[in-house]
Parts: structure tokens; sequence; C-alpha cells
């Protein structure tokens, strides 16, 4: 199955040839309504179509497979906050129908003609990126988050899209460019990779850049579906963990973790019997906070870094506070393809694997506002037969 | 003149041994009505007295010189924009009257019994630290700034002060500890080394970090009071600096100040045109402003440093842009005062010199408001006879 021809044979693509290529809101979940534009692949998953950030189910049509691209089956697919903000228009106006979704295991169904990468068959992993030129990276060739030609998985312009954007993974397939694919090795289950693909990359990066070693002290602020991560990833590169958390309700998990210790954050004071104790500090924080005050656990001129996103990307920073503490702030993005292929086979070879909770489509939105109330167990993956 | 009671000698204890020590604010500026507690100091200034941020005449009393204290007749005090934060009440609710003033040079008049890094007649300069036990410095030697004992110059909790609070430079006379004052070379105009006191070190402290040298770009973002001398001393290191400002009309000016480069930064696109290209940049900029904006013109994981410090502290900043520059932002406080002797002997030697604007105290509170309105050019010094 190397053309795009072969591709209507695919029991998805339902309706090849039918005329227009229209992008239809489908009413009842149970009514098919999209018309697929010769070589255009059918699609069905979970959208958002306001600013409620309710999902409904949605049919519609992705991008043909292109000489450089893969068809992948998607099998799982997982929750991240990130895809909260973007839906609900926290990061600004975006368009709508808009499938979510950044974090994707499936199985290869097609490959273009270029593709050597992957064969049909193959298990493989979409993150934050599905397309990009490739052609200016510019020194930007392990770190092509940074490029101004990488499409994310969803909600970024995207001329090759029927839907005039991309659309990501709360759906049953996707296309993506081979690069931005990566190989998920035999010895982990689909399910437990599929996290990875965000909260496991959005985490190794800058704790790799943190030179982490044995005996390393490193605090990780916020334990959700990254911070857990981190915390993994940490104690693993030998890291003395320290683990600071609004939930007293996570403590025994954040142990089992193994974090050395743990800090509820209840209070001032918590965070200033700290000060100046950790070598390095993640925070995957989502919302706005006193990052002064968590910086300052670290020691001075040692660093503090900001994944987690919040409402309109604003954090607020008292820069005072932050002096006082001489901690360097800085903020980090996923990572690049390479890195990510790194931190899957990481993962896979030291059994460093997410804490997953399988959902079904319908319970997405149940899921959602879990998440948004800080009870997600500690990440939702949507089992993507159910779509 | 080196115990206390000498200090009864000096024509200005005109009260000394009366009762009370009670602190008068005076009603009319010809009225001395400060009664001077035996061994205190009687002083004059100018004070705040609420928020409005208008200063008024006021006479006091200082602590006594204590045996590690020296007193300094002031000759001349600059005016910093955090003067007029502090005193306007932007950083926080804080005790009137109080007398701002943080740059601070003139004669030696007095020295405690434990003091000889100074003697009477030695030109002396003082910054924004004025006292501390120097108990606890723990590791802090060097960087009298961060420690949690260290009194700040003005509006400070001190219990030896009879205002209860530290009271600064815009006055006839100050007491420090001698280990916070430095010495001023004989081959620098007091005039021009006052500014040198906050400016020069809050600005010199972050460029030594940034290991200057030779050809590396140097950005300076808000050329004011500090601004101007970020470029001068960057240029002085030899250094290439582009010079960012929303001030056309100070274009000219900046050029001679050595910049390479002036940006006047009019629009969007401005900042965009000059992505990536500083190896290092120091913002002075005293409000809140796109910081992340600014941040982008760095070269990825290079390190852009804030020292001006807006209302309430507080900075916003993008953290998705931040993460897209790949820089770490960090905030810097003045210097210790080992860096400060060093600065000051630094710009004496190497004639890099403030620029100033000789007033009168009766003209503070217009140039207050020509600093709020971004007319100084760059920085006024004051007359301290004319308090």
């Amino acid at each position: 199955m190397t053309d795009n021809n072969s591709l209507t044979r695919r029991k998805f693509v339902k309706l090849a040839g039918a005329a227009g290529g229209a992008l239809l809101l489908a009413k009842s979940t149970n009514v098919f309504a999209a018309l697929a534009k010769k070589g255009n692949i059918a699609s069905r998953g979970y959208a958002a179509v306001d600013t409620s950030g309710k999902l409904v189910p949605w049919q519609f049509e992705r991008r043909p497979v292109g000489d450089d691209d893969i068809l992948i089956d998607i099998k799982y697919a997982s929750i991240c906050h990130s895809d909260i903000h973007q839906e609900k228009g926290h990061w600004g106006p975006t368009q709508y129908p808009q499938v979510p979704g950044h974090e994707i295991v499936g199985v290869v169904a097609a490959v273009g003609k270029n593709v050597t990468k992957f064969k049909v068959g193959d298990r493989a992993g979409v993150g934050c990126m599905g397309n990009s030129s490739l052609e200016n990276l510019d020194g930007l060739e392990n770190e092509e988050q940074y490029s101004p030609d990488t499409v994310f998985t969803y909600g970024f312009p995207e001329k090759s899209s029927p839907t005039g954007i991309s659309q990501g993974g709360y759906s049953n397939n996707i296309v993506v460019r081979d690069h931005f694919a990566v190989h998920i090795p035999n010895h982990i289950s689909f399910q437990e990779a599929t996290p990875l693909l965000c909260a496991g990359i959005t985490t190794y990066s800058p704790l790799m850049r943190a030179h982490l070693k044995k005996g390393l002290k490193v605090g990780v602020a916020g334990i959700g579906g990254l911070g857990y991560m981190a915390i993994k990833l940490a104690v693993s590169k030998g890291a003395e963990v320290y683990a600071f958390t609004t939930s007293a309700s996570k403590v025994k998990d954040i142990l089992a973790f193994g974090a050395k210790e743990v800090i509820v954050v209840d209070g001032p004071g918590k965070l200033a019997a700290y000060k100046g104790k950790m070598d390095y500090m993640i925070s995957t924080i989502p919302y706005k906070y006193d990052v002064a005050a968590y910086a300052s656990v670290v020691k001075p001129y040692g660093t503090f870094t900001q994944v987690g996103m919040p409402e309109g990307f604003e954090l607020t920073m008292n820069n005072f506070a932050l002096s006082l503490s001489r901690v360097n702030f800085n903020a980090s993005l996923i990572g690049g393809m390479k890195e990510t292929q790194e931190m899957v086979d990481y993962c896979a070879d030291n059994k460093v694997l997410p804490q997953i909770q399988i959902i079904r489509a319908d319970q997405i939105n149940e899921a959602w506002d879990n998440v948004i109330n800080k009870k997600a167990r500690y990440r939702y993956v949507i089992d993507a037969s159910t779509f």
C-alpha cells in the first residue's frame, strides 16, 4: 500500500470521489455525513465546536496521504490539559470545529511513495507536530518545534487540510508527515506509550538540559499529567525529587512514583522552608501562580523551567522576588523529533511508564472536567475504537 | 572625632539632650522643629508624606553614629525611578514621612570607634544599602543585597533609627554602617559619581555576569537613567550595543553614548527584525511591558536580565512566546559592596561617566514628573547644599 489510490480501498473511505468535499458537522452522532473528496481521508472523531469546550462527535476529512506522509490508524489518544485550553479559546480565537489531541499512537495504514522511515503495519506515535516543509529548519534540525514552518497537530493553519487547519488525535486516524512520527517499540503497550508523546517529551527535554545526575535535587511543581512524568523521569535518572503539589490526596501516589519528599503547598511558608534547596526545578502548573515564590526554592543561579501553559499563556512574576532568588527562569516547549524517539525508547527500556485510565470517547467531556478539577489520576487515554 | 560624644560638637546637632526625640514634620520649611535626642543626628531633607509622591521639606533625626558607623555630610544625591515607585506606594504600603534617595555622595564627617575603612574628610558614596548586623551573611559576603539582615537605604524597618525606618539621601547627611559606603576616587567629580551608586552598579553587576567581551552583541531596553549607563558600560567593555527605546528623541544621544544601533520600538515588527540577534540583553524598563517580545531578540539559550522594577514588582510574561525564544530570563538587584567599589573605580578610571543635570531641592517634584514623563536626560542630581 504505497500509493494514494490504494487508499480508496480502505473501508473507512466510504464515499471517495463524491463531489464537494464540503465539511459537515454531524448533527447526530449516528449520521455519517462527511463526503470524502477523491484522495481525502474520511475521519471521525470528537471536536470542539465553540469555546464551551464541550466535544461532540464529528465526521470530517483529512488531506490525502502525500508522498512524504503516513496514515495512522489510531489506537489510542490521550488527554492533555493543553487540549482544554486550546479548545476553550484560552490561548486566543481558534477555528471550529476542531479535533484536539496530540498524544497519539496507532498502526501505520499507508505510506507515501517517498517514505522509508515507516512501513504499513508499524507501530507509530505522533505528538504535538504533524507537518512542515522541512525546508527552512535553519539550525533547528533537532528542534523542529521552534521552526515557523512547523504545523502543530491541531488547530494550526494547514493549507493541505480540507478544513484549513490541522485536526488532532481524538479521532480514528491521522495523516502526518513521516518525519513527525516516532516508532513505538514492541516492549511498551500502546496505551502506556500514548502520553509519552506530549507529557513525556515535554518533561524529558528540559530535564535532559538540566544534566540530571545521581543525587541532584530536582523540584517538580504541579503533579498532574506532566508532573508525575517529570518525577518518574528524574527519579529514573538518579535525581532526588521533591514534589510540590496543592493536592494532599496525591501524596501517597507521589511517593510511589519515587519522589523523596512531597510538599503540600497549602499555605505561605511551605515554600519558604525549601528556599534555595533545589538544584533545578520544573513547573507543570497550567495556571497563573506565584512563580517567583516557587522559583525561590531553587538555589541561587540555578534554573527553573515552566512547561505548563496557562490561560492566555500569561504568567505574572514578582520581579523583585525573582531577583532575590537569583534564579534563571525559562520556558520549554515539547522537544524535537530525534529527542522524542530517544525519550520513547528510554521510557520503554527503563519502564518509565505513564499512569493511565482508559476511557471511551463518550467519556471525554467528563474526563476534561476531571482534569480541570484536578481529579485525573493521572492521564486519561481514549480507546480510539470507540470513536 | 572617633567617639559619639564628639558629635555633640557638630553644629548641626543643635538641640542635643532635649527630651523626647519625637519626630515632627516641619509645617513650614523655615521652622527647624526637630528636637535631637542625645547622640541622635539632626537632619533635614525632602520627604514623601503620602502616596501622592509630592515631597516636602522635613526635619528629622538619624540614629547616633555607632561604633561601626560613619556619618556623611551629603554633597549630592540623585533621583532614581525607584524613589518614585517606593514613595508612591507602588511596591506596597510604606511608612511616612519617608526620605527617598539611594544614590549618595559626600564627605565623611564622623566615624565610630571601630571604623578603619574611612577617616573624617574621606570622599564616600552610599547606594541602596545602609546597615546590617553582617553576622549571618552565610555565603553572601559579596552579595549583601540578598541577605535578609540588610537594611536598605530608605523605607526599611531599622530599630536603631529614631523614625523606625531607614531614611534616604535626599538630605544633608546620613549615618550608615562603614561596610556599606564606598570610596569615591579623587579623579571623578562628586556630581558625576552620584548616579553610579545605584544606576551604575545595577547595570554593571549583571553585565559582568554576562562576561562581556569585544564584539559581543548586547541589547539594552529602556534608555533612561539606568539604560544609558548600561550602554556606556557595555561599550567600554568592547561590546556592540543595540539600544531599544520608545523615545525617538533620544536617538542622537544614544549614538553619542556609543551604541552601534538604536531601534525605536514604535510598532510591532521592530523587535521581530532583531529576533535571536543579541548575545545578551538587559532591560531597565520600569513598567509592565511585553517581556517575551523583547526577550525574543536574544539568541536561543541566551540570557535576558530585568533590572527595572515595575509597579507592584509585577511583570507579565507570555510563556509560550518565551518558550519559542528559548531565552533565560532573570532579574538582578544592584550588586554587592565589593563589586560596587570595583565599579566606581572602573568608571572613574575609564571615564564612564553619568549624564547629569544638577538641580536644587525645590526642583525635585518637577524632576520626578520629568522622570515619569521620560523627559529626564538622563539623571537628576540634587545639590545637597540646597536642602
